[in-house]
């Protein structure tokens, strides 16, 4: 092996060749036997196995080679291995064992040298260990952005330029790091392919100081320096423009505005409201076991499937069957992107990709009992590795709660006055992700009639920019106003979740139906009424849109699998909400990067490893790595196994009323069988009985209408037959 | 006055001129003095009224004159006079005093000579009283369409025809009337302008005929009798096509197949769902006082506003206000159509419009406690005319409640990991229409954020026509057979919400704003990724679409009120999902009399009376008469008094799984505040917390992730905060 790695500190690096397995007996200081293999592939990686690998990792460098990790996650087998796997297990046999593997990457720290590992967890090896290009660089890490905002807060050339801003004594500043972005730029010492952090600087109010929990992003300075994360070395430090365009001025004293909190403590709270509980005597409908050390197994009304949790995608769910027939292989967001819409230097850089830059799991919050979810909840915890190759715990990254949607299905004959309904009982599955500044709320959600929607809400703060006071009210061409000098700037948010099916089995198919006015004929269309269905097979990966105007509707079939009725194909629809396509235009780093921005659905031929619609490495990426790309391979997808990637998301034009902290804006994809089943799937739900739900009625006795039975239209002797069995 | 009508019966019938006002003493027998009149002039008609209605008509003809009513309404003021009355009265003053009114239409039994009156129920007097036109007809009543169902089905020429399919003993027939629908053609002895019904015919499960609820739609029968329901002639019978297309074939005997029963009794209901309970153990939040004898005024979490209920409309919201704040003069629904679309004869006339065709309070279920309603519920009950003129009871057919929906916003500062989160907490309205084979959930909700959504959930069940039984795995043109021998066509539903807005008080104007590239430049936007907005107002009435690829967004503004931080309009935007507009060819009658149904805006100048987007007439229309029309006068919209008909639906490609009733599909319409606070509305709710909220964690004890104090990523020595005060 040659050392011709620049040394760093006391640390050799070696030089290894692209593919090394390294026999357990060659890997020096070879850490403590692995303990004993969790029971399933598809488990999530647990403590021991985040120590084993770190543990591997750092035997196989020298002693005191300074490793800082970035990710230990789960590598999950092939489908070729996992889905024989899956189905002998449900089959009641036993499956053929598959090693347990992990994937790291790590820097040596102080470098941008970034590694990729594979670890053979069960053979306890080092299965490859491979440098990577100079340019790839993965997530941002929390302990590194807390590093980063100490570090640059105390920089003495920041610090001359805060000067410059005269504000009051005691103020205390607050710096929120963002990745860097793209632009191809060469800026002095380096071009954007280093790793760098760009930095926005905010203060508490500085009439209250020593609030922890000030909302910073009421008051944006114009000062954004510029980091090397690696080295903490000032890069430089860009002033941002604070008028209607792109020109900079001087730093000039800041002029005093007041605060807007979002803290309880802030406001005058409204003391209206009165408690609403959902209980649950009997508990929850849901059962949970064990299916490795911290993989969960949840059946839910003929509903079963796994739920995994990993750092960059945070919430997954495998082998989804409804009443033992599969459905869905495995579903997870695959990325999101919110490009930022200032066109101004240096906001053409400001766009996250909040899995690939950040980590779903990383990033997600600690539900609490009674605040996040309400009701009867089960929480899923998670173990996560942090810088040094250390086993985090993540308690309650998922909670798992039913609900009630109100009615599920209706119907009452006229003649008898006897109406029959059935409530609409979800489960949800719920987590939490606070990526900085912004929050989303991302649940997967089931209900009794066959359906599945993802549920995404972003909520948090608005990322702001410094603006001039004295131009608050006047329009500002590249965002909203939201409080006197906050300009809040347009900017687009992108989800893109990823299916893999198995509808009615693997071998699956997708096309669209559209709906066609029929031509008048005189005998087939005399009245110019009809219209017709034509169907349309994607054969080809691609990229495909919306056509409300056509109702084009996007289906999962499986064409070997008839409808015992009908005999069409079974398959499951999917209902998405439309999206303004990424405005950044086509050359631009924005529309490069994200791939999945530009249309609503992406269909690939199934290839090992791409999970990631952005790409595997988003931070300071360049495109060409994501699902356009993979789509533009223009693959066959006669093979029957196709994945769909369904992209959504919101263009955010700013209100005032989305500051200090935004409502909810709820953005839903539903999955929905199609011909699947023989009939509605929820008609066994047993109907809705007082008895059972116990209302309360508000009205005075005397004026619950219920009681009053005078006739109404229909029915034998005007009688009220009561909706529902056994009051 | 001279009588060349023909006469029916005994009834000696009138000419009426146009416009009569009758005084109290010259109209024949006057009946009782009027009770003390409601207090309100937008209180919903009183039984005590509506008796006052009819008998002032009755006595205005001949005593003996058989008067078939179809309707007694109240007729709401004029906006001239109404909008100061809200006024003064929200300000404390006593407003100037407007006479109430009721709006009847009315028949000669036996006739089809329609006739509209106005009643001036503060004067007791007639106002005016019209023969309208021969060929304008109301809505259908209940019992007119039982009476229709009798009398075909004991027809001996309709039962000559259903011996043809050999029927087994004891079968039970049922039919459901139709409205007629139009086509401009003449049928034997009729034009389709003679008021006729149109009947489908079905049975119960013929192995189970004493089941009086067996869902009659799995046995859909190719004979359809037209009735004159005025006469109850039966006029011809159509036969239905049974094969893919228009061919029609003899009669012949019944093949026979299964049911398809959607009644529990016929289920094995599932055993596994475990209640859940939404508890208020303080109450609800809400709080109701009567402003009429049937007149709600609601008050929730800085909301107001008054209830109303008509047979037409069925619920509508008057004067919402926000934190006093006015926001909408009037909320209701105009009207909604259901256009088929399998094109053959007689199918060419299958289109309902069903509020104008029946009426949505009319059609309201009475909702049970602990079955259509979860939780705490207040019920609203109205009062409506039978077709005799005489009140009848309607219980329960709004009901109002509070519910959970989730998180409204959160977020942790991760520096100190302390989450501030509050709930969504909304207000709900709801009213349940059936119509014949359909049912429609309707519901305005509110939330804390200054949100109000428009829902409708479609269930019930489809209305199915005959296809022969070899034929059920056959894809077929024109619908999809949903069980063996059962058709359910294509087909559209659109709803038509009508909005009066007085945003920030009268005075608004209707824009949209569309985002838009910037061109690369290479100061203003030199690296391709900015967009800025574009405004258009609407200057003059007409019909308006979505666009999503430019994120075209509609909003009603206050251009005269300036948002108090940006100087921006006040405003509110609507929020609604795209569909497919009406597919039925231009020259049809389906798209000429639905006449919202290709537009998702229209937009017109407020012109008194102009409620009804299909028009006053539906049944056997033509159109012209609606709010397509009504944009075509192109009024300028200068004057700031502009009405917003908000379009939206399904174009609904039945599947299997939507029989034998459907799981609700659900639509939302959303008005949310842009730029009208002066921050989140909701920031002073307070926060969730545990003690509040008593959630249940399901996790033993030792699993319960929220006990163990590891540390987190940021955060200071890694304590978790709790995320609210005071558990």
């Amino acid at each position: 092996m040659t050392a011709n790695d620049t040394a760093v500190g006391a640390a050799q690096s070696q030089q290894v060749s692209n593919t090394i397995s390294l026999p357990a007996d060659e890997a020096k200081a070879t850490p403590a036997p692995p303990p004993a293999t969790p029971s399933h592939p598809l488990g999530p990686i647990t403590a021991a196995e985040i120590t084993q690998s770190s543990g591997l990792i750092k035997a196989f460098w020298p002693e005191g080679t300074d490793c800082h990790f970035k990710g230990i996650t789960l590598l999950e087998p092939t489908k070729a291995e996992l889905a024989p796997y899956l189905a002998a297990e449900r089959a009641g046999q036993t499956p053929f064992p598959i090693d347990r593997r992990s994937f790291v990457i790590y820097y040596f720290r102080g470098t941008d040298n970034l590694h990729e590992a594979v670890i053979n967890l069960t053979k306890n090896t080092v299965e490859s260990n491979v440098k990577l290009g100079p340019f790839l660089h993965p997530n941002a890490d929390g302990d590194e952005i807390i590093a980063v905002e100490k570090a640059l807060l105390a920089h003495p050339e920041v610090q001359a330029e805060i000067v410059k801003l005269k504000l009051p004594e005691g103020t205390v500043l607050v710096s929120d790091p963002w990745i860097y972005g793209s632009d191809g730029l060469k800026d002095g010492k380096f071009y954007d392919d280093k790793r760098l952090m760009q930095c926005y600087l905010y203060m508490r109010d500085p009439s209250n100081s020593s609030e922890a929990d000030s909302c910073h992003y009421a008051f944006p300075l114009p000062i954004s320096p510029v980091i090397d994360p690696a080295t903490m070395e000032l890069v430089r430090i860009d002033i941002l423009p604070t008028g209607l365009d792109e020109k900079l001025k001087p730093l000039e004293p800041w002029k005093p505005v007041k605060g807007n909190e979002y803290i309880p403590e802030a406001q005058t709270l409204r003391t209206d409201l009165k408690p609403l509980r959902v209980e649950q005597p009997e508990g929850a409908s849901f059962t949970v076991e064990d299916f490795s050390e911290l993989g969960r197994l949840i059946k839910w009304q003929k509903w079963d499937f796994k739920v995994g949790f990993n750092s960059r995608e945070g919430m997954i769910l495998y082998d989804v069957h409804y009443d033992n027939k599969p459905l869905f292989y495995r579903l997870s967001l695959s990325d999101m992107s919110i490009p930022y819409a200032d066109p101004r230097t240096p906001y053409h850089r400001k766009a996250a990709f909040d899995l690939g830059d950040a980590g779903a799991g990383i990033m997600a919050n600690n539900l609490q009992l009674g605040c996040d979810c309400l009701g009867s909840i089960y929480y899923i915890s998670s173990v996560l590795a942090d810088a040094e190759g250390k086993p985090v715990n993540m308690p309650n990254v998922v909670c798992v709660h039913e609900q009630d949607a109100g009615i599920g299905w209706k119907h009452t004959n006229y003649r008898t006055n006897r109406a029959v309904v059935v409530r609409n009982r979800e489960l949800v599955l719920q987590t939490i992700l606070t990526v900085s500044n912004y929050e989303y709320i991302l649940a997967f959600i089931f209900n009794t009639a066959g359906d599945i929607t993802y549920e995404a809400r972003a909520t948090g703060i608005l990322s702001t920019s410094p603006v001039d006071v004295d131009l608050t009210e006047t329009p500002h061409p590249y965002g909203t106003i939201v409080h006197p000098g906050v300009l809040a700037s347009f900017h687009q948010h992108f989800f893109s979740l990823r299916i893999d099916p198995m509808i009615a089995g693997h071998g699956n198919s997708i096309a669209y139906d559209e709906a066609y006015a029929l031509p008048r004929d005189p005998k087939l269309n005399p009245h110019g009424t009809g219209y017709t269905i034509r169907k349309t097979k994607i054969d080809t990966s691609g990229g495909f849109d919306l056509d409300p105007s056509k109702n084009r509707t996007f289906k999962i079939i499986n064409e070997s699998v008839k409808n015992t009725v009908n005999g069409s194909p079974v398959g499951y629809k999917v209902m998405v909400p439309p999206v303004q396509p990424i405005l950044a235009d086509k050359d631009s780093f924005h529309y490069k990067r994200a791939e999945f921005a530009d249309r609503t659905f992406y269909v690939t031929k199934y290839s090992e490893g791409e999970l990631y619609s952005g790409g595997k490495y988003t931070n300071q990426s360049r495109g060409g790595t994501g699902v356009r790309s993979w789509a533009d391979r223009k693959d066959s997808l006669e093979g029957g196994d196709p994945v769909l990637w369904v992209n959504f998301g919101i263009n955010h034009i700013p209100r005032v009323e989305d500051f200090p902290v935004m409502p909810v804006e709820t953005l839903r994809v539903m999955l929905r069988p199609v011909n699947f089943f023989d009939k509605n799937p929820a008609l066994d739900v047993p109907p809705s009985t007082q008895s059972f739900n116990c209302s309360v009625g508000l009205n005075k006795p005397e004026d619950l209408g219920e009681k009053v039975e005078a006739p109404t239209l229909g029915g034998e002797g005007g009688k009220l037959a009561p909706c529902c069995g056994g009051h």
